[in-house]
């Protein structure tokens, strides 16, 4: 690697502790090189780029001033933690981050003591923090103790419901506590919501320009607790009445906006909230998502995620696709429907790119909703527009629908009310790692009274549980899928709607029946030729429905077979379990059924390729050849054990 | 029932239509005697007393003003909705509320047309109103139209993050919306978080005592949109801007705030908002939980929820109790637990009495938080003070837990931080219905890698399990218990810990293996004895785990037994599932097993008195004796079928 960057002054940068010695101007290097130290990293390894090159300079100051890890910094959703990582004694597998064995790309406890509380979803930092700071408070003790809890977390993180529970509780509890709202105007997607609008006009109101030049050397200005003194500070720092910022209006004092590439204003700020503060505080600082690194910064997304790239010019090298990704089938599927069918509409909770509603949000701008990260409200929210004659596809993913379960239960479940669940990146998901698998949805969705619960087998499949979503009226309906390209199947023209509660017999065989539930179905034919290959020709279904499961379909291969396997990519209580339940019911196991039940693992899987996590998950083509063969007590040599 | 009050003007109102041609001076006595109504009633019924007498006035006025139902009418929470339930066709039937076959304590749309969205958990009511608002924009259709969409929250509610997500979308899609603030300064308990005493200052800089004059006749002054004129307009209606009302700053035009006891002043206020609203509103009034019933005005929860009651002294009618209820047992228990290490500690999401931290509150005030409703904070809040060092007891229903469920997996599970999630009203809740039912936390915990999930078969397993609990800092731990009074056991002085993973044998028989999970036990063992008289004495077990497994115990029962009968109050996925994977990992199944998974069925449970609810799920001893029977292939004459 000739091209990499020079960084004299990074280069002696250890940990943390080395920033102390440098001087301001130093420091100024290090954030610097640390900034084209990150860029050429992502352009080897590809990763989140555009929120870690707008802390960077934010990353340089907090390190600099405060006495990590003893005091706790914690990075909200933390994929700008890459700077942060350099800094804190992981620069020499920087480059190995998102990758099998490598860095997470995630700050995460079990990897450094820089990382007191790991995160991947976003708006949990605060309540974190404020678990630090009353731990701190009543003697708690840890392996580096316990100074000050530092939140970093984005406008659009800000948002969620969440931050603003934990920020209601702090303003209340009045532990001495930071948070440092990282304005950038963009959390993946441009930010939506009046707060996003509220933070533009509070910007707005009083420019940090202006105080730049008040900033240097203006320290003494700033009084404790920051309620008094000269004019700048008084303006900075408003006072707590009604009629304060929404931020004081929730208890806590507000500095800012301050420029959050300036080292000038950061670092003055800082060490004076380090050395004052009191109560629970909010530093106010703006920053650009991509700085420094023009194809990023012109991006509409901040540079938000890329591939491997060249530095020089931004290009990305991405390997040619073959098949649409899964994503692209449902949203092209969904502007099919809609273009036929007025009542269908569109919510996303801050992921328009990721979901494919960018697209519909540009085809019928009237019928999408993104409602910012706020998956609790986007459930109800559609469970609303359901009851109001509409029919809403509410598409999230599935590690994130985990935070709108309740509203899934209480709003729609109960009502019956036909919210149409679209579930994106279903299952393993590769270099995002255990935070953003898809592991739980079928089990926590396929217990509710009235659910219909779907995986898709291909894309082809998906274009048909499109349709026959839009088509259900009659309750909740959610269908599954997974992350990534297709499996390059024939596509249908337009989605069929299909019936309710029937799967499907792939090919007819003897001795034992392999019945999958969603997108393994690829692996478990290959795994039936493979048997093939041994004279032992299974069956092969594809379940299709989890919720109502087709009862027929699994008693009779229950009945003219040896053996059943159930596969699917979800965690124990899913798809296995109901069809379980309905076996012991029909006492289908009273006379000997080989039943097996292939699920996700009783692990968290860390990030690695996909065909790796596989591996791990043991859901590949021979683990389902094998679990075949144990279920049937034949040997691999073909013999019965 | 010749006590009942005189109700000479709310007889002649048999739907809100009748109203319409009442004078305001009709419609006070018409809020007069439908409080009296409403008291008169619940002192028959028992049930949420104190939140509908504080809206007896905004009930006569939104009735009164608006064209319900085509106007979409949604209580949030809506235990204060029998107010509403008397003027809207059901006060015939409200002497049988919360009663089996009766009304429901809550709204439900399946009740009735004028209840457009049920609920019973909090802060629903903006997002789904601004659900119907999108969808009546949008030409959604409905059997009764759609007109305006109004929510009415109360200041707790107001306080969760949900409802945040719902103003920060209603503020930028700026729909015509009215949220109606109810704030009594109470939602179960006072109030706690920044919010409430932001709220208290807005309230105190604007007594509303001053506008009671200015409010009659001067219903011209309030301008649309509500941002000109009069002297008194301004001051009501700020303007938007920074510095605004914190509804202001998030797009809401703000109203108030008013006497929500006087309907000089909300009928004119709600008259010249129909008229003239046009963007998202919100009207805070001012009301008094148990307003005009002395005993709940003066009880410290405003009256919340009662017993039957005298209605002269309001004196509850309540059965003698024989056992503490697993509620106090956990709360004494944690007592003694948190006397003898100064790391306990305990985190209620604003039910200290429901989950009876409110004695662990007097005791150790500055280690109990009570952080509002706001159960996605609760419990990363728990998984930060466990990461500094504490051992935390995060007490949430199994119900609100889904609100949860996201931190759990991401916060808790992944990280392996041993948070201590004490489950209260695991199991179905009688009176409060399906929406309270803890049915699913077994199987939305058991299969996160990493959990400890334990259930305790009665109270004094309660006693061991919080010891167990305390104990355990391995990674997280949860243990559930049901609503109610304990079994009456005899009861250790402490609690000891159990190893980890370890059921029990409760009597040891052949044929047919028993293993409950949970309070189910009791009925099991009776069960039994039922069994025992038919020649069949089955083995009984407690499994105390659904994990980890006791695997010995399971495989051993499985395989000495003919047929194997798990016994859990959960939904399918959770302990008889994870039971059913074991046996199919071992190929227990191959051979024959006689193997039945007694779960909660696949519906929703109305309320009715836990008895009949057990009767409706089949889990009582009869059932179970039935199944195990039938498992065996024996009639009920005891032959072979």
């Amino acid at each position: 690697m000739t091209d990499r960057p020079q960084t004299p002054t990074l280069d002696r940068v250890n940990s943390p502790a080395d920033l102390k010695s440098l001087t301001d101007a130093d420091l100024r290097r290090v954030a610097d090189e640390l900034r084209a130290e990150t860029i050429s990293a992502v352009s080897e390894t590809g990763g989140h780029l555009g929120a870690g090159l707008g802390v960077v300079e934010l990353t340089v100051a907090l390190h600099a001033v405060f006495d990590t890890p003893r005091d706790k910094l914690i990075w909200d959703v933390s994929h700008q933690s890459y700077p942060h990582k350099i800094l804190t004694g992981r620069r020499d597998r920087i480059r190995s981050i998102r990758q099998e064995g490598g860095l997470s790309g995630f700050t995460k406890r079990s990897e450094s003591p820089y990382d007191p509380f790991g995160a991947a979803h976003s708006s949990t930092s605060i309540s974190a923090a404020l678990g630090f700071a009353v731990a701190r408070d009543l003697g708690g003790v840890t392996p580096e103790g316990i100074g000050d809890a530092i939140a970093v977390i984005g406008d659009g993180a800000m948002s969620a419901g969440m931050a603003f529970e934990a920020m209601n509780n702090a303003g209340a509890l009045k532990k001495r506590l930071i948070v440092i709202l990282n304005d950038n105007e963009m959390s993946i997607a441009p930010p939506v919501g009046a707060l996003s609008s509220y933070l533009s006009r509070l910007y707005a109101g009083a420019p940090f320009q202006e105080f730049k030049a008040a900033a240097k050397g203006a320290v003494s200005l700033l009084p404790p607790p920051f309620q008094e003194g000269a004019k700048r500070a008084k303006e900075l720092l408003k006072s707590m009445t009604v009629g304060g910022t929404l931020f004081e209006e929730l208890g806590f004092s507000y500095v800012g906006p301050i420029d959050g590439h300036d080292l000038d204003q950061l670092l003055p700020v800082l060490r004076t909230v380090k050395a004052r503060a009191t109560g629970p505080m909010l530093i106010h600082v703006i920053t650009r998502k991509g700085k420094g690194f023009a194809p990023a910064e012109r991006a509409r997304d901040g540079g938000h995620a890329t591939a491997k790239f060249d530095v020089a010019t931004g290009q990305q090298h991405k390997a040619p696709s073959n098949a649409p990704s899964y994503t692209r089938v449902f949203a092209d599927t969904l502007l099919q429907e809609a273009a036929a069918d007025s009542r269908i509409c569109a919510v996303t909770a801050a992921m328009p790119d990721g979901t494919g509603l960018n697209l519909f949000a540009e085809r019928y701008p009237s019928r999408c909703f993104d409602v910012g990260i706020a998956e609790q409200h986007a459930v109800t929210f559609s469970a609303g527009l359901a009851a109001g004659g509409m029919r809403p596809f509410c598409a999230i993913y599935s590690t994130f629908l985990q935070r709108g379960y309740d509203q899934v239960v209480h709003d729609v479940a109960i009502q019956r009310l036909p919210v149409r669940f679209a579930i994106d990146r279903a299952g393993l998901v590769g270099a995002d790692g255990a935070t953003h698998a898809g592991s739980y949805d079928t089990a926590f969705l396929a217990n509710l009274p009235g659910f219909v619960v779907m995986a898709a087998a291909d894309e082809a499949e998906l274009r048909h549980m499109v349709a026959t979503a839009a088509a259900h009226d009659a309750g909740p309906i959610a269908f599954r899928f997974p992350r990534g390209e297709g499996e390059g199947v024939a596509m249908p023209e337009r989605g069929e709607v299909l019936e309710i509660g029937k799967g499907r017999v792939m090919r007819e065989g003897a001795r034992v029946a392999l019945l999958s539930f969603g997108t393994r179905l690829g692996e478990t034919l290959k795994a039936a030729e493979a048997l093939d290959a041994r004279g032992i020709a299974p069956t092969v279904a594809d379940a299709r429905f989890a919720k109502p499961l087709d009862r027929d379909l699994v008693l009779t291969l229950a009945r003219n077979h040896e053996a059943l396997i159930t596969i699917e990519e979800g965690a124990i209580g899913g798809f296995g379990s109901h069809v379980a339940q309905l076996l012991a019911e029909e006492g289908v196991f009273d006379t000997g059924l080989r039943f097996r039940s292939m699920v996700l693992p009783d692990i968290f899987i860390d990030q690695a390729s996909p065909r790796a996590m596989y591996d791990v998950a043991a859901l590949n083509a021979a683990d389902i050849e094998a679990r075949a063969l144990d279920a049937l007590g034949v040997t691999r040599l073909g013999k019965r054990a």
